[in-house]
């Protein structure tokens, strides 16, 4: 009987130790079948939000079914807890420390398990790696079609913080920047939905200034700061073939404004 | 039916966003029996000339059928085309920017086709992330054996810039340096073929110096500048267990001689 | 017949060049059924002692008949012999150059082949990229099922540095710091066997200075070093939250001392 479920990494784990390595090693070892992917390990160490936004961006473009591993642990060994969420027809493996919040905000069903049962886990367990000690071995027994209430008891107290929405009043909408990505584009918590809210016609500003509002990057003529819709549904700022995050100094956190035209 | 065929992956997305996992995530939706490698997504932002030369080295490593996703893409969402390739047994899929300039210049049967079909594209797409939205779906189907011509329409003007061959005259050959690796080891463009046109003996001369040649690393015996045959039988600069690039200043666009002895 | 045998990869090749995804390509044009698993590729360039660490503490993390390629190779090219070791009912292939000594350390019975038979290396082959040529296809004609004899004749005089181990005293343990973490865990060779011959109660010195210890990272209630077990067995020193090997400068080479209380 095979098993051909995909499990997918993300983690602050970085590239240079064999942590992830080991995890997927402990995945083979209990379901051979399986197909491995990693959305990133480069998660900024003990970034929970960072972590949260990445894999509730990404977990939507895997098949249904599919298991994501998600950790990004400070609190690794403690009293937190070790949790499956499943939601949108996902199934989702981490600690309960607020990861999987942009999951829980967006889902309408949403059953979240304390993960209780040893059987799944490793016999020898170390309290500094529950990523390859529980939640990869609940992983891959969970991709071999193990029931979800066989791994522990639903809880409704689990850890979720407030996602960064933008604050919407009349005609204008206040957001800020929640990511920089690797090309130094600086994301927004707006979405296009609520930009949609304001009509065909919008100005955007950021650092007391206007920013031009474009399609896609080429259309930016000159290397100064743009704005477009992203591939992610967000309101984003960028310069064309260059950093806006370094040209701009625009990180995390700056204020942005959108008003009405 | 089992559709088992290796899709790779080349690009400019680096290793901290879920582009490369999203990317994966939608090729997997659509053929979850494809084997994924990744060659590198590391390549320069932007830098469509290094991509071009990496996947026009590596791919020839893997067999034939294989389907090779690049995307260097600084126009993504223009009026540049996407496009598919067919060449030498294998198939390439990417933006029509020139990225697959060494593919087209050492195959001599060659098929570019514009693809126009949208039902093979994900039918919400971002004008921004044509990697995801377009050029992943279009491997996925094509693995599944989808005809070449269901994709679009045959075309001859694709883009295609000099892959930056050296010169050659009489005695001499002129060429540089168009790349360093992760060690500082700076590869020329002349290619073995060419260094035998000399015969037996020659030498070589960088930064205004002549430059010992040997067969393999460890035979460099001080760490001194040396040159050897690389592994894609270029013509390598290096510092035995150092960066010759970092050691002696060397860097993309230094000029090269080799001269008959 | 299908060969669903797992090939891991650990070099210090870096994610930068297209090294390891060559050796991907000639791997699966030998054996398109096995699974690829990277286990890192960013050993520190040359570093032979480091990279004997990681594979020798996460093979075993894999199911047996798992055959582990490690490539950390300044003498390429040279009279250096490649090597398969059979041990612990795994398969290590790559040079005979010390990278395989911990495992050899720990494993009772230990085959080691010297590989000669070029059938099974690619029929051109690069001095300076045995990785791609000989461990690459090696490998994956292992895992086709040639029988181990095939490869070539056992040796007995392979190359093995001795490991770090502590220096055990009376009531004294010491020992070194052998590797910093992403995180900027510093990890001792004082492992947890060791340290329970000294009882239930210790005091742990670095840099001159006793250390807490704890049993997880979330106890450590201020930003000062603590220490504890970590997930490979290992004395470690961290830093809740932070980097100890930045904040205290401790780093590879480091002396520490345990004494019974």
């Amino acid at each position: 009987m095979s098993h051909e479920r995909i499990i997918t990494l993300t983690t602050d784990f970085g590239y240079k130790d064999p942590f992830v390595g080991e995890m997927k090693g402990v995945i083979l070892s209990i379901n051979p079948s399986v197909t491995l992917v990693d959305i990133t390990h480069a998660i900024e160490p003990h970034n929970i939000e960072e972590g949260a936004f990445i894999i509730g961006s990404s977990y939507k473009y895997f098949p249904s079914e599919t298991i994501h591993i998600t950790v990004v642990d400070p609190e690794v060994g403690s009293e937190r807890r070790p949790i499956i969420v499943e939601a949108d027809g996902h199934y989702f493996v981490g600690p309960d420390n607020g990861i999987f919040s942009y999951i829980m905000s967006f889902s309408e069903k949403l059953k979240v398990l304390h993960i209780k049962e040893e059987k799944y886990m490793l016999s020898e367990y170390s309290p500094t790696f529950q990523g390859r000690d529980i939640f990869a071995p609940v992983a891959a027994w969970l991709s071999r079609g193990i029931a979800l209430e066989s791994f522990g008891c639903t809880i409704d107290d689990f850890k979720r913080f407030e996602v960064p929405v933008p604050k919407v009043e009349g005609d204008k909408i206040s957001g800020e920047i929640i990511y920089v990505d690797r090309f130094g584009n600086a994301i927004t918590n707006i979405r296009k939905g609520t930009l949609q809210g304001l009509g065909e016609k919008y100005s955007v500003k950021i650092k007391g200034k206007i920013v031009r509002t474009v399609k896609n990057y080429a259309q930016a003529s000159d290397k100064g700061l743009y704005c477009l819709i992203n591939s992610s549904g967000h309101l984003e700022f960028f310069v064309n073939m260059d950093s806006a995050s370094r040209l701009f100094n625009i990180n995390k956190g700056e204020k942005v404004t959108v008003l009405r035209q």
